[in-house]
């Protein structure tokens, strides 16, 4: 089969085996040049906490946009690999008992579940620790300043001001409901600062004209609220076999989204118009840009 | 005062200042050029876990070494305040109550204690992010390479393979006492590689010659087992009041330690070696390594 004429599912199959390959590896083997000794315990919740089946949406966003660019694709597939690990120790921290404590995660018991919470904390802890080394590392082929601007733009992406800080204000949300300019600030943080860099990443990892580098952060950001709103949709309509998480969790909480301000068909409305939005920025690319934009369609039509 | 007639404990507070004062800044204002919007509880607890007066030994040793060797004076300093920013989020997770379940630290109640349990996380998470994002900002006057080895060796220092996994088998060790060898790997790996990479990294941002960056990097070994040497015998000699933090715990808890296996004396025999060590690796930097010299004597002998 020939990559035009794969359809979405095979190309995304592709690139997570790919990406698998590269998270296997290095969970495996020594990242640095030096003999280091991995604690066996901690590098097994590790990769159970990253090897277990994801769709790797996030990497094949960075490895499509780094195609469509032009950048080296072992490099891109390492930068994927890194956010992929990024992503997991969101997952595992968030999943904690003093956070949402939740048992089952992409139907397996969750990291402190199946380990306990002290090495889950750890292994959240190293997995990010392990992105940044992924991205630095003279292993990732991109010189010093591009992979300079890959770690500052991940580290605002995922800090304070982004990831970890729209899981603050998601916590808050429980019992604090916030209004439409605080769900919209806390989705943006939480869920849209890391697909809107993985769209970005590959921009940059390709040294990018800024227009380019513009318009897929734009693309980025719009796919990030089409997912949002697709997962506060799927809790509301979704079942927790297909889904492989708990749901009804939102309205069982008082959580605020903005399906329970608006409604379903509001939001199916919006779905449209955002994948309308992301289309059309990709339009300059052409025949090029087709999966990112059937992805853009996948995102907001999942049922998982 | 002129710096060459300063004591070291002046010359300690000094530097601290400096410390305290770039913390303070990035602490407060965006870190980014864009406006970030910091959830104000998250913030708040990021500061009550940084700025809480501590020594600030490790950014010492940053700055120490980088004037010894050149670098920017600035530049270091913030390369010492990533540094102190990681060294604190280790404190906070190695706090909670599913790891040590300390509740004092430092004479204050630690940040699970005093906030809670998720905020102290998601605090620990974004303080070693932030020390990622500090070195990697443009505002660390640092051309790319340096900061991206700077953030390399960082990653290497703390992840899996450093301090991080030594916490894991810390936590292994209080079932599963380890051998002689396992105490050193696991004190090698929890605090010592933290402070050999402070030596180093004043080194990598001065861009020094190999053979200086090995001595320094030997000089740092040398003070992180002093250090580690010290901090076991305060355990067992010293009062949780001057120490502000509960004292006597390895021998309550079974833990495993150097002092516990050789003895008090054996192990005031190795600090005067470790210090002997250390002072002769900084002989061919003259006067200038003076106080260099001076913090590996206040490591290996200090009371708190």
């Amino acid at each position: 089969m020939t990559s035009e004429s794969m359809s979405l599912v095979d190309r995304l199959a592709e690139r997570a085996a790919e990406i698998e390959s590269v998270l296997d590896t290095i969970l495996t083997a020594d990242v640095g040049e030096e003999e280091i000794a991995r604690p066996a315990n901690l590098l097994a919740a590790m990769r159970y906490g990253v090897l277990n089946g994801g769709k790797r949406m996030r990497p094949f966003l960075v490895m499509e946009t780094a195609a469509l660019l032009g950048a080296d694709r072992s490099a891109a597939a390492r930068v994927g690999a890194a956010i992929e690990c990024l992503h997991c120790y969101s997952l595992i921290h968030d999943d904690l008992p003093a956070m949402d404590d939740d048992d089952m995660r992409r139907g397996q018991p969750t990291v402190h579940v199946a380990f306990d919470e002290a090495t889950a904390i750890l292994a959240g802890d190293t997995l990010l620790t392990l992105a940044f080394e992924i991205i630095a590392s003279p292993q990732t082929q991109a010189d010093g300043e591009r992979r300079i601007e890959l770690i500052y733009e991940l580290t605002k992406a995922s800090g304070i001001g982004g990831m970890a800080g729209g899981q603050a204000l998601d916590l808050a949300a429980e019992t604090t409901p916030p209004d439409e300019a605080g769900i919209i600030r806390l989705q943006a943080m939480k869920t849209g600062a890391l697909i809107r860099y993985s769209c970005e990443a590959g921009a940059i990892l390709a040294g990018a004209a800024a227009s380019d580098r513009e318009r897929l952060r734009r693309f980025g950001e719009a796919i990030g609220l089409a997912f949002q709103l697709a997962d506060d949709l799927l809790d509301v309509t979704g079942n927790a076999d297909a889904v492989g998480k708990a749901t009804g969790k939102d309205a069982a909480h008082g959580k605020a989204t903005l399906v329970g301000l608006h409604g379903e068909q509001w939001a199916q409305k919006q779905l449209s118009g955002l994948v309308q939005e992301a289309t059309q920025l990709l339009e300059p690319f052409g025949q090029s840009a087709q999966y990112l934009k059937l992805a853009a369609r996948f995102i907001a039509e999942r049922d998982r």
